[in-house]
């Protein structure tokens, strides 16, 4: 059973691990420095595929096939599978699961979506209801740019706020017992929305809900900040990160030693030409799935709070004048 | 600690009551042999707002203050909140919780939506992490209308076989003790596609899911459809009932004595011209949080599988000559 901390965080005492995890991504993925981190990489961003849709579909399908198989055990050991991720009407996680077999929570929490299907099978797992739980997600830059912001073919301007939707998907299979790094507390968010409009500043948005978040995180578990070994957020990009930084040292929690992002870590930003970073909820899911479980099984991390934001934006709630509601779930990892 | 029964069916253990539930309507649904069951009806469906999307929002947000007014207690005794629904990026859902300081988790399971978050909500409760957990839904004739088929100025002809999206929301408070409809079992879809591409004919998109699901409860479970007073889907409509009780035949479940479906209880079809029935989430949700509920507390039933189905496309899917995924959750309400 697990134990409540507080408002947002509750402490797991059933022992989940992530079992087994795997990563997929497309061109730029593949040409930025954690490379050799994911399991599958292909400089065809159609994935084979004739729309840019069903190029997401495969994405995200492979990286539940691939996890499955570096855990060794078929799909039918899953007892549910929890997706989700940015397009209308989530598409890519209910036509990558169709014909999956395996009892399906669908999920909507745009670029946090790691984070929330993460804590859900990790709750889960402690309600007794499940032995291993499947968590995806998966974004693609062709898809995502259509729908939020202009066919590619228009040739629009990109902003330097702008962040770059990551072509990746990152799946993670949750059991109750084995080998694998434990998932020891969920932190969930509520939904914030300080009133930023910009929808070509999305970290600006999401910010806010991450320091509420991780302030609440660190009040209710007592920790200090120190005690990991790095704090990440999802994909704040470079002005989300020094606006979450300026806001928790506000709160008295000092992150600048310790804290990262997913979306200043999947390119370079320069040579790539991202300008504030990557996003998506491909970018938190396979940056969590490759680069930071690996460093926490070679033991170069041993403790790490995994946090990803989503902006809960649409194109018609922009249209309508309204403001960015952002989230943020953190949860904590320890080898 | 819930207790699995089989591939799909946990049964709970820990006592998991709705404490309390609230259900709103716009006109339609005021006209409708339900409208009694309504804690809030009105005829202008703007609900006083300058956007049909802003107008669900309104909705949605008065469904859950309805059922915490009932309840008797502030949100902040609310541990979680579970919101999901129809628009793209669910944003009824997020925007509707916005300020709302409750940790939130969003949902997408289409019309089946009620059914997920009271799953996800039941097993939250039994995981020891939440005491009480809000649930809710919603659904709007116009936001519907613009986004899946044509903008209503178009003045498009409805075809026979096409349903005609509530415009309403439901909210169930679940919690830990106390007086209550209680929750005991919780049957979990796979995603089921069994070709059909008629966005129009979401009935037959929607049965093989239910019949899966439904199926599943009755061979894990061990029990008789007479088990129940009712076993009632979300909306189905009248195609797609006719079709359950065919597949749900062959499988060797009769469901003819003991079958409804939300969508045929919330609207007189003949006298409101809604073709086949009513759908949308906020069909089975307010239906659920109003007449169906109320019915359980009067003593009239007492045994109820409550089954909503979601068809899981978009326009998008549609227009690439895609399929239509559907789903469907069941939980087994019992006085």
């Amino acid at each position: 059973m697990a134990k409540r901390l507080g408002r947002h965080t509750v402490a797991l005492e059933s022992g989940a691990v992530i079992a087994a995890h795997a990563c997929v991504g497309g061109k730029k993925e593949g040409e930025g420095p954690l490379k050799r981190h994911f399991d599958y990489l292909t400089a065809d961003d159609t994935f084979g595929e004739k729309t840019w849709e069903k190029a997401e579909q495969r994405c995200q399908k492979l990286a539940t096939k691939l996890a499955l198989e570096k855990w060794g055990r078929e799909q039918s050991a899953l007892d549910y599978l929890l997706a989700g991720d940015l397009l209308n009407q989530c598409i890519s996680s209910s036509f990558a699961a169709r014909g999956s077999d395996v009892p399906f929570f669908g999920l909507y929490g745009a670029c946090s979506t790691m984070g929330e299907s993460l804590s859900l099978a990790a709750l889960l797992l402690e309600s007794g209801a499940a032995d291993a739980v499947g968590a995806v997600t998966s974004s693609h830059f062709c898809t995502a740019e259509r729908q939020y912001r202009t066919p590619l073919a228009y040739g629009g301007q990109r902003t330097p706020t702008a962040q770059w939707t990551a072509t990746a998907a990152g799946c993670s299979i949750l059991a109750k017992d084995g080998r694998g790094v434990k998932v020891t507390h969920v932190t969930t968010g509520c939904i914030v929305d300080k009133g930023i409009t910009d929808a070509n500043n999305m970290g600006a948005a999401m910010a806010p809900a991450a320091a509420d978040t991780l302030v609440a995180h660190f009040k209710e578990t007592g920790r200090e900040p120190s005690y990991y070994d790095l704090v990440v957020t999802g994909d704040l990009g470079q002005l989300g990160r020094e606006i979450l930084l300026e806001l928790t040292k506000e709160d008295g929690v000092d992150l600048s030693g310790v804290h990262n992002d997913c979306g200043l870590l999947l390119y370079d930003r320069t040579a790539q030409d991202v300008h504030c970073g990557a996003s998506g909820c491909g970018c938190a899911a396979s940056v969590l799935n490759g680069y930071l479980l690996r460093q926490m099984e070679e033991g170069v991390l041993r403790r790490v709070l995994f946090c990803p934001t989503g902006a809960l934006l649409s194109p018609t709630s922009s249209q309508q004048g309204e403001s960015i509601p952002s989230i943020a779930h953190a949860v904590a990892l320890e080898v």
